[in-house]
């Protein structure tokens, strides 16, 4: 196979412009995490100036990095020379007032926020075109899965007409966990005990999470304001094991789901645990995944999923926003790519299946050719009732390496018992 | 529930400026859909101002909309006030060429052609960067799921270290076939009466098709350019039925899958059909439909599906582009929402679960007081092994609306069988 000129640094480098700076207000979960990932240096364009945070003192002792101003002092960050900042505070005082003034000054926002944008996005969107600025919240919804950015570019020739989805992991680990036959109380305590359960998990609950989550959907998706107040949410406690047990009787699962829908001249939306069908991609969301499923009138349904919360997923989405403040400077956008070798060499478990004129002897023979290139047989698998002059059969092989098994193989295909040559299929995964 | 005041139009209208001129190159299936979609004025800010396509005759006389000029030279392109060129002529030459000239003239490009790109597309980013223009492909790869968009904005800020898919909606549609018996011939001779397939179905069933769409992942995901010839590709039709089942007992089934992969100082890569586990979202991917999986380094996977083909779905995508091109016109960007009351009333079927102490008559006066709301029952469960004393079963309902089935509900729990209030979840669909 062909391979060109191997042209490479551990990523692609972007010809740097001089590079943003970047404050971040609040240095909990999210916020260290955004610091750490651009204090690595690897997203380039982008570097991390101040943080802001109560109690300094004990925050900067979690730090390691250089050249960041510390402060407890908004009044620093609104004074500096940050020209993107990152809201990771939570709630919804004093986020509201500072990432106003913050639009005030002429700097984009980034937040992942998704009380404050439910509540005050509509306010303070309209602040952020008053001066010409940005306010971005792709982590608002959904953690690391790209539902903000699919919905209002990928699909914005589309006129979409629902949007619902999985959108509250705990409440997801809660009705997974009644699924294997638990009770609400205690998959809820062993929620608490993996910490993906707040102390009071009320929010969680009662849909008061989902439900912020679907404002923001029905914002950006359905292009519609709806208010938290007009969303019914019915809360998860009232679903009971027994009520899986038919559920399935039915093909379905039971899982909280924040739906809306356009419907003439009014939108239908509530919070609720349904019945989903087993085929659903809503079934298959598995612990604390989040999945969302779109209606288009052109392009018909389309499905995202993926890790809905955790530090890290959140500071993808957080990041994200960032380079696509930082782009927006550099028109046109610069992309760079570097030029790799291929390779479909691999370390990967094999399927192999075999047609052969069946005599004894067979599966020792090719055990001991695939032993002599050190490749180890997983299983062996023999369906009844196929000719015995015509026989298919199957071996799994543990991971090994495509080229020895390729040699193997050809070792193989040389006996005379085999009617067609072996196929040989990659197992997906490891 | 508290509702806002309505102030609705059939969409949100973007307060207008001068609308963007836009030409086609092509009026096949994605032209004309693209063409339809625009003409029908509901994405503000973007008129179809040219056509051009051989044999103008033919084509204009599918078409009603107004205001539109045809040619057949695509020199009236060049010379045209058109700000924004779609190339749906399909092929690598003479798109290429084109497409370059218009870059050079200044002009943005947005393409749905997979071989371009993936040939030339290096070449003809580098030809827009010079000329300060943008050529975006989001419509190459995976038609109307946003695949591009999430990569390259949502997933911007995680560093991708591998990417792979379905994106051939015929091999899809042929191992979803075989999956249920029937042979490779039988199920292409199927595709092909349904159109699914071509006459010669070489470029799809070898996986040239899904090699495309692949070298064009790798560009965006993993920003990393793999040539085509590069990548080993394994047809579906080495794959016999009989493999399907020895795969079932391993719980997988087969697919065609695209993969490229990162390690060190190279890229894994190549088509062919693999053994995925039926839990994997690739397993589940019916029919002509794509599915696109990542997986970041900070941010874990994420999957993104829906529908891969089709001129409606591809069209989408195509004008999604349009709509990123005319609002990095419009910076800051406007988004303006409607305002609608919302409702959770609804049309649904439910699942409704009585906790009773037994006697008879109790599944007849549920009856008769839903039937009394016009309500029908569908089916009734009732597992065994439950005390008498504390018996839970479960009543589904047809269609009904929500209103009336809580009216009846409140009758029914005046009734002394019941132990706890009766359970009403929502059956998600219809």
């Amino acid at each position: 196979m062909a391979t060109q000129t191997v042209s490479i640094d551990s990523r692609a480098v972007v010809p740097s412009v001089d590079s943003h700076k970047i404050a971040i207000l609040g240095f909990g979960t999210v916020g260290s995490s955004v610091a750490r990932i651009l204090s690595e240096g690897r997203v380039d364009g982008l570097k991390l100036s101040h943080v802001f945070n109560r109690d300094v003192q004990r925050k900067r002792a979690l730090w390691a990095g250089q050249g960041v101003k510390w402060t407890e002092n908004i009044e620093d960050v609104l004074a500096s020379d940050a020209e993107f900042v990152v809201e990771a505070m939570g709630g919804v005082e004093p986020a509201r007032q500072w990432v106003r003034a913050i639009l005030e000054s002429g700097r984009s926002v980034v937040t992942a926020n998704k009380q404050l944008i439910a509540r005050h996005g509509s306010e303070l969107l309209e602040v952020a075109r008053e001066y010409e600025c940005q306010l971005l919240f792709g982590a608002s919804v959904a953690g690391g899965v790209p539902v903000i950015t699919a919905l209002e570019h990928g699909l914005a020739g589309d006129e979409l007409e629902s949007v619902c989805g999985i959108l509250n992991g705990t409440c997801n680990y809660i009705l997974s966990k009644m699924e294997g036959g638990e009770s609400f109380r205690c998959a809820l305590e062993q929620a608490q005990l993996l910490g993906y359960a707040e102390a009071d998990p009320t929010d969680d609950i009662a849909g008061y999470d989902t439900r912020a989550k679907l404002v923001i959907l029905a914002r950006v998706a359905l292009r519609t304001e709806i208010t938290l107040d007009e969303v019914a949410c019915q809360p998860i406690s009232c679903v009971d094991p027994v009520d899986f047990e038919y559920a399935r009787e039915l093909g379905c699962t039971i899982r909280q789901i924040g739906h809306a829908e356009l419907e003439r001249d009014r939108c239908l939306a509530a919070v609720e645990p349904m019945l989903v069908p087993l085929s659903s991609p809503l079934a298959r969301a598995q612990g604390c995944e989040n999945v969302v499923l779109t209606q288009g009138k052109f392009g018909g349904s389309t499905a995202l999923s993926g890790p809905g919360a955790g530090g890290n997923a959140t500071a993808v989405a957080v990041i994200s926003d960032l380079v696509t403040l930082s782009h927006a400077f550099a028109n046109p956008r610069v992309r760079v790519a570097r030029t790799l070798p291929v390779s479909s060499e691999c370390t990967a478990r094999y399927f192999l299946r075999f047609v052969v004129r069946d005599r004894p002897g067979i599966v020792a023979a090719i055990a001991t050719a695939l032993a002599k290139f050190e490749i180890n047989v997983d299983a062996v698998f023999q369906k009844p009732g196929y000719d015995k002059s015509r026989l298919p059969f199957v071996v799994t092989v543990e991971p090994c390496s495509s080229a020895r098994l390729k040699s193997a193989l050809a070792e193989i295909a040389l006996n005379e018992f085999l009617i067609e040559p072996p196929l040989r299929l990659r197992i997906f995964g490891h």
